[in-house]
């Protein structure tokens, strides 16, 4: 299912941008692959077929593709090399294409006359854990606020596996999941709609293929195997999951739906955001250890629009909190000899930050349900409500360049 | 990776048996669907080609075909005729293809000249947690024996999702996997090879494709959507799923391999072998009600084959044991709206008897090391050795015939 147009209005991309994506538009209904940039998309599949890229190692099926695993199999080289022809010819002083009227219009379309898709045909998705005060607090809330974090916490990027197939595209609606659930009050489970929904403030990274099952990625390698980052929200349904995650692990709680940016923002554009991580302690073990500055600064936001309301700001995070990089997480998901595929999704965890205002999560924000939020049209949020709204952005900012993630947008729909 | 030939030689399956799989052949190394009867494999491509299928709604892409998948696009009914139409042509007195010597030589190889492939491209997998005698078991030897089942157990099939980029094909080897664990008596965990290497006796089930994201399907429309079943070894390393499984459950622990048999039975064929399941008591909540005998009699055994050494059986166990059925576990799955996809793979937990010599794991067959078991070579085995070859098979048999299923194979080799 498509992302309705008048999502696309935020996007004002500067050349150094250049995320991936899958579009179609009104004039032509097959999925391509497709590049934003300002308030336009770039049609790869186009500028392939004209022939601007004709020094560059893809095939025409690598663009007219339903998914962008097809060019992502030709690897970190080929994509950085796909990507730096396409700011060639967008340089504002390079005319070759840009004064080629007829080619201009075939190649590059106005955002709001394109539909956005799911971008990646995930294989396996992962979800990791990786910020210390989002494992705090919810330590905190479910456990002992004098042992919040689990013995395990600081010596492994914890994460599980997810649900692949329920992963879709900002713009799409979800449904207020149903599911066995305890009450604390009540001695058996009873059946019912998800009283406790909420978001989880995430960004996910996407891999090219890895290494061969057997073998593993360290954390000097993880670049590498890395495409880029999307936003993304975890939706979970708290009841459901605190009935039955033990001894196993989130299921039911987790896996009616998550939801997954239309851009994808390459590593190589977020190479000048770098910044050093926390100091780890206790000392990881040696394959978890890593060099230079693995964190990135990314500045990141939660909404909440009810029906017919405006847009209300709940929480301001940053990408540069969390205790665990992607390096690390990669190179320990590998280091048993797991392996990785082109399209693989890897969730962040929820990304709070350390103080009040910028947790990742209504648990957080709402403590539980013991501090509700006041929204300025007079009602509150616990958890999230039908017909809410759940917006998310972000965006990365140095020497006055922005480069901006396509938003995750979903609407809340009543249970069926 | 292929198969070796010799692990067919333990097929002699009847008319009523026709398992799919993917096979090459020493003649043709194109991968394509295979059905095996008897000690040959029938070429459902070559069919196909010859006319043999004309009556039926398939493309010749649906059989050649690296996996199964294209095929289970066409839905239950076109596999369930298709499965039909293969044994009407095989039938002892039809001699329509078997008099028709130039067709039949093309058509149906020996299976020792074939390689089996893995059979199913993998969307999602999920591993269930059913047995409640295994459930019983790992609750004794990691809890309390006064409460070994937790209090979900018996209102929710409990499962989690799993790794499916490590799903190799039975005959692959396996390396042992590296990572990070705390033995009870260090102070911080320590890096290094896994010591409580273990097999999980398994079946699993292939799903066709489910309803849209968002519906749930009930224990009465299960059948309609599970293809067939496989044997199954979800291997484990029970160091590192100690020291990482809390609170978000198994991960690297389990995701370094596992292993599935390459001949899927359809349900179809294991219909003669229903049985009544437990009286489950406390009673179940109504969308995990169900009628009818929804279990299944299959004989399940392990084997254990030391380098140069003979097979030793561990482990004499039967599916029936289940205390959830798949009918269950799909409509769980799905209860909150959770979509299923066309290869999904639910693997069935660890299938334990309620008996010792029927637990289907090392550790609870050594009692987490407390009880060696002693091979006839005068070794023991608490765990999986290096170079042991870890062996399933199965047969479900009743009124004098007897639906086999493909052995799971995996040799161990040392870490790398």
């Amino acid at each position: 299912m498509a992302q309705s147009p008048m999502y696309l209005n935020i996007l004002m991309l500067p050349i150094q941008n250049l995320p991936f994506g899958i579009f179609s538009s009104t004039r032509n209904d097959t999925k391509r692959v497709g590049v934003a940039l300002g308030d336009k998309v770039v049609d790869v599949a186009q500028l392939e077929a004209l022939g601007y890229l004709d020094t560059l190692d893809f095939e025409p099926s690598d663009f007219k593709s339903e998914f962008l695993n097809a060019m992502m199999l030709r690897g970190k080289l080929a994509v950085r090399n796909l990507r730096n022809r396409i700011a060639e010819l967008f340089e504002i002083n390079n005319k070759t294409l840009q004064d080629n009227v007829e080619h201009f219009n075939l190649i590059v379309r106005e955002a709001i006359e394109c539909q956005l898709h799911l971008p990646i045909r995930v294989g396996d998705y992962t979800d990791f854990y990786s910020s210390e005060q989002h494992a705090f607090n919810v330590g905190c809330l479910f456990r002992d606020p004098d042992n919040a974090l689990m013995p395990n916490w600081k010596h492994i990027p914890v994460g599980y596996h997810g649900r692949s197939s329920s992963i879709i595209v900002s713009g799409e609606p979800i449904h207020r999941p149903k599911g066995q659930k305890k009450p604390p009050t009540a001695d058996v489970p009873v059946f019912g709609n998800c009283n406790l929904l909420d978001f989880e403030l995430e960004t996910a990274f996407v891999t090219f293929e890895g290494k061969p099952l057997g073998d593993s990625i360290s954390t000097e390698e993880a670049d590498e195997y890395i495409f880029g980052m999307a936003l993304f929200n975890d939706w979970s349904a708290r009841d459901i999951q605190g009935w039955e995650y033990v001894p196993l692990g989130p299921f039911l709680g987790k896996n009616f739906a998550s939801c997954l940016a239309p851009w994808i923002v390459t590593l190589d554009a977020l190479e000048p955001f770098r910044t050093a991580g926390p100091v780890q302690n206790p000392k990881v073990l040696p394959y978890l250890e890593y060099t230079g500055d693995k964190h990135i600064d990314i500045n990141l936001n939660v909404l909440i629009q009810p029906e017919n309301g405006t847009e209300v700001n709940v929480c301001n995070s940053n990408y540069k909190h969390m205790y665990w990089n992607m390096n690390q997480q990669l190179a320990h998901h590998t280091i048993n000899g797991c392996n990785i595929k082109c399209g693989d999704l890897m969730g962040s965890g929820t990304i709070s930050g350390p103080e009040e205002g910028m947790f990742g999560s209504m648990l957080e924000i709402s403590w539980k349900g013991t501090k509700p939020f006041a929204m300025p049209d007079g009602t509150e949020r616990k958890f999230i409500h039908d017909h809410d709204t759940v917006i998310m952005r972000g965006y990365a900012e140095k020497n006055g360049v922005r480069i901006g993630f396509g938003e995750v947008r979903t609407k809340v729909l009543p249970a069926k």
